[in-house]
């Protein structure tokens, strides 16, 4: 394969030559025949026209007799007026009205006779009390204009009309193509070097949102012939097509060499972060887009490629969500050759609304879960400072925001149970953490960006928790310091103690790999009054410098026998299974700033803090003692 | 069948007993377990932990050689270090990390040598360029707490987090069971007397869109011990039963004592209007709905009563829309003894939102389809004035109610086709058209409540259409009379013409039956001028009270033979294939008021007028001359 001189087209361009380019080829939308049953949602490819009419015959609107309105004619009080049998029938609501009855005289109206006659004192005028043809829909008539959305008492009224079936706007079907040596179908015991294929479910679920089918084709490994095959397989079966690339090196080549051959590229490399090498590509009226490998990329790719020519399909305005403005929690550096997509997670506290960047890594699939909206960082700018107000696409409603615990600080998986039990008690609630230790938790308390921080910090003189710190960091006050739990800390250890690590000193002996914890943690705070306890000297420490962000990500490394030993939580070495060094129990308590002390969504914090549920999970998993969490510790 | 008692219990109460005894009898969500990618859109029943790591391996984040960290310590651009083959490995990025690897030396920092070695000028630090097992997502930890939305990140965070399978709120199975002698499955030829069947499409619509499944029963005959039997089936099978009653006289005491024999009801009559004789009943935890036979009536009784059992369900807030306030523009008469729920047609004409009310029938299934927002007349209340400001309940949403025309007035079918251009050329643009006759017309757009009207009214002194009217109604102008068809209006009368019809004068004869519009409207205004001129004594006319509001519903009476002969324009007589007697071409033309001239709306609707689609639509259905359609005629 030759090596591919990509282009740096803006997306805006890149967007409008493609559907432009698209439109004159001819796509758009087929429309296809449906039973009017299954016609909910969907879009009506043309107007629908009633068949008959509804009521289609005329029926008596009440209980009484049917009669030929001319036969009571002239009846008065004084002069009434006999109807013998074969003059009138009697009717029931609805009954259809019989031959040569023109009107219905109501039963309390009636005298009825022995001999089977009735009497009547009033005239009926000819169609009183019957409900007339058409009354509700004439045949002929349209029932719905085109290319509008189907209710359901559209459906009602269409069966009412006649119609059986209508014609509506078919479904686009996209083809997907999975592609690359290392990808697998989704399993629980992948082998190393195996990727889970996990792209193509969450395009089709991005697809389906957007009222299109997904076709999915079976992994393709990266032999170009094969590829090139499955994807004029795709063009000749569906109305467009996603190559979803391997993400290696060279992949690529195989994508943009097997479009130009089976059809044509119009641009190959957009300015877009990720996803820059996009390829917008055709198959006569069957657009074909090349999407890299890594999900967040082909999310983004497909989101802002392939939405709009769905929406074209439809016929419809793209709608990208509402917007906001939120103030920026820490900077945002971008390059000035793209357009860069940045996913933040979003909170208010108090009356601010506060977008946090997430991990911008594209193979981060976790990231784009947590994100809150997306902050588009403009080609030609460099970013922004930390403090600026941004233009935030939503991705999550803002009411739901505004009913958001944002809780960010020191890592405890308690803080997942809190989040499921809040929102357990209260469906309105939610809780969103994010994990940057505590030093991290009481910054971003002082920044007024989150509503609780988790904190764990060894005032290593006086050998106290938390307290010493709150009043360096906030020597005003205003924050309170609420009770959570205390933590069992110690070295986590591989299973059965292959190195017989019986002391925190032997970690810096030879043939041990360490994992260590990131600056600003609590446990990092720890580890380190630990080494001068012990007269460790850290350069010692093979691995010192591996930095993992939360006692999960360092219990991984060990139980994956890529580290020996690592400090944590009691309830984290337990959940992977490994042996633990138990060296001390710390206080881990929230950290909540005073001017939100009232609000609900701290109530309800501690009313969960406070419940037996709480105390029942967090006992489950090990190492916790629970001393009346929830109490107030002090207010600074 | 014993005489059934109605209760009259307020709509609220109802709804807080009936869900307080139901959760009281355990009704609520069951779980179900289902792929996850069949998850998009549900709601987890409880929380999602990963079960493996992602990435599941250590790999390299570059293209370079694999080592051990250690075997590089030293090396300085004056001191380098030569690796030999066996102490690294050539990596690709995503490559799995070798055994006794823990860093990666890109390539471009390396010097190949011709043994096969490599020479390195700076150390690896351990884990360089390593992209650590979990970074994404680890093990045991929470994907997803319970009772959250599954989105499409989701997915593929399950995915790579090794969950094949997860455990979600099932949707509530809504058994449906149509009931009625006279009701027969959708067809296009029903017999006289025949109901077509389609409450149970229409609410196995409503309920999937608030994420129900319908399961619809056969119909059942009334007959007592099979609805009795195929109740106690369905509440044997779904989660929530509707029983939907016929609709004539003595079918809600079948219901009522099926419901009461195979379970117990709560309440059997609610104060609300339609949907009085309602019931609230159930078996077991399974609610049963009793719900009355017209569609009206039956979708106010779901949508108030069933629905805030699936939001139930749920544990989801009741979301009924959102609201607003409009002005009447006719008045509302209520009765004081229940809740009445009253359908308007809605529209912005400048800055006011107005609200008009729909026709109220139960059976009339098109004004539900036609309503843009429900008024709720509080139970208690006698109704309201026109033009007082009333609070509506919007089915429609705002933006839309902004971008669409409303045309007021005399009725013509070329007003559908053109709504369907409209819509069509900017699909962001609605027209909604109410027939209410031409000095209807006249009045809407004196209220202000019209962008449009269309009008033909006949001043029979000069000959002259509609502009003698504006000059009356219009005494200070601010009106834009505009040029639309010259219509062929004439006696529509049966096919073959049996009756020998060939003069209009003739209508009075014995035997024939007439049937006439509504006053106000143009054609009667003809009518009645042409009664005059030819000297025929209206009480002479058979079915001269006999009203219609629209050239449809009179030619569908006489296609129907319910009548020999009414006045009409020829488009519809050729629609209903019936023969036409010319009388007269008309000046149908449209009054516009003057203020919104300038709209973007009312350009469209011009711009339409004049275009070829237009033209070649309305000479196709016959009987019409375009002489410029769209020109000023004059401006009042």
């Amino acid at each position: 394969m030759a090596f591919t001189y990509l282009t740096n087209v803006p997306i805006e361009q890149a967007k409008k030559d493609y559907l432009r380019t698209l439109a004159e080829l001819g796509f758009g939308a087929r429309s296809e025949r449906i039973r009017v049953q299954d016609a909910f949602g969907r879009i009506t490819a043309r107007a629908v026209y009633a068949h008959i009419n509804a009521p289609h015959y005329a029926c008596s609107a009440m209980d009484g007799i049917a009669l030929y309105a001319k036969d009571s004619f002239g009846a008065t009080e004084t002069t009434p007026v006999t109807l013998n049998k074969g003059q009138f029938t009697v009717v029931d609501t609805g009954d259809p009205l019989p031959d040569g009855c023109d009107a219905v005289i109501m039963v309390e109206e009636l005298v009825k006779n022995e001999d089977g006659s009735v009497t009547i004192h009033a005239p009926a005028a000819p169609w009183q009390h019957v409900r007339q043809i058409g009354e509700d829909i004439c045949a002929g008539e349209m029932i719905l204009p085109g290319f509008m959305e189907v209710t359901p008492a559209a459906i009602g009224a269409m069966i009412a009309g006649g119609v059986l079936e209508l014609d509506v706007l078919a479904k686009p079907v996209v083809g997907i193509i999975p592609t690359g040596d290392e990808i697998v179908p989704p399993c629980t015991d992948p082998k190393p070097g195996d990727i889970l294929e996990f792209n193509s479910s969450i395009f089709s679920a991005m697809l389906a949102s957007w009222g299109a089918e997904a076709k999915i084709y079976p992994i393709v490994p990266d032999r170009y012939d094969e590829i090139r095959d499955m994807l004029g397989k795709a063009a000749d079966e569906c109305d467009l097509v996603i190559l979803n690339a391997g993400s290696s090196a060279g992949r690529d080549d195989y994508s943009v060499t097997a479009v130009r051959e089976v059809g044509e590229v119009l641009y190959h490399g957009i300015a877009i972060k990720p996803g820059k090498p996009a390829i917008l590509g055709y198959r006569g009226a069957v657009p074909i887009l090349g999407v890299p490998g890594y999900p967040v990329s082909g999310i983004i790719v497909i989101d802002e490629l392939l939405r709009p020519l769905i929406d074209c399909w439809y016929y419809r305005d793209s709608d990208r969500g509402s917007r906001t403005r939120a103030k920026l929690t820490r900077p945002v550096v971008s390059g000035l050759k793209y357009q860069e997509y940045v996913r933040v997670r979003m909170g208010y506290v108090g009356n601010s609304l506060m977008a946090s960047p997430l991990p911008r890594g594209s193979g981060v699939v976790s990231s784009f879960m947590k994100a809150d909206g997306i902050v588009e960082v403009p080609q030609g700018t460099e970013g922004y400072t930390a403090g600026e107000e941004v233009r935030v696409r939503l991705l999550t409603e803002k009411q739901r925001l505004k009913n958001t615990l944002v809780v960010i600080g020191s890592h405890d998986p308690l803080l997942d149970e809190l989040a499921d039990l809040i929102h357990r008690d209260d469906r309105r609630l939610f809780l969103s953490s994010a994990h940057v230790g505590s030093m991290g938790g009481i910054m971003a308390v002082r920044r007024g960006e989150a509503h609780a921080a988790g904190i764990h910090l060894l005032d290593t003189e006086t050998g106290e928790y938390n307290r010493t710190y709150l009043k360096k960091y906030f020597p005003h006050g205003g924050v309170y310091l609420v009770r959570c739990v205390g933590r069992q800390q110690g070295l986590m250890l591989q299973k059965g103690n292959p190195l017989g690590i019986t002391s925190f000193a032997e970690i810096a002996k030879d043939g041990i790999r360490y994992v260590n914890r990131q600056k600003g943690s609590g446990t990092r705070v720890l580890m380190d009054y630990l080494c001068d306890k012990y007269g460790v000297d850290r350069d010692q420490i093979y691995g010192y410098e591996r930095e993992e962000m939360t006692h999960n990500s360092v219990a991984v490394q060990i139980a994956g026998n890529s580290a020996d030993a690592g400090m944590g939580i009691y309830s984290t070495a337990k959940l992977y299974d490994l042996d633990f060094l138990p060296i001390c129990v710390e206080e881990y308590d929230l950290l909540i700033p005073g001017k939100i002390w009232n609000s609900g969504l701290i109530r309800q914090l501690i009313q969960t803090l406070k419940s037996e549920e709480f105390r029942t999970r967090i006992e489950d998993m090990g190492g916790y003692t629970l001393d009346r969490p929830g109490e107030i510790i002090d207010v600074f």
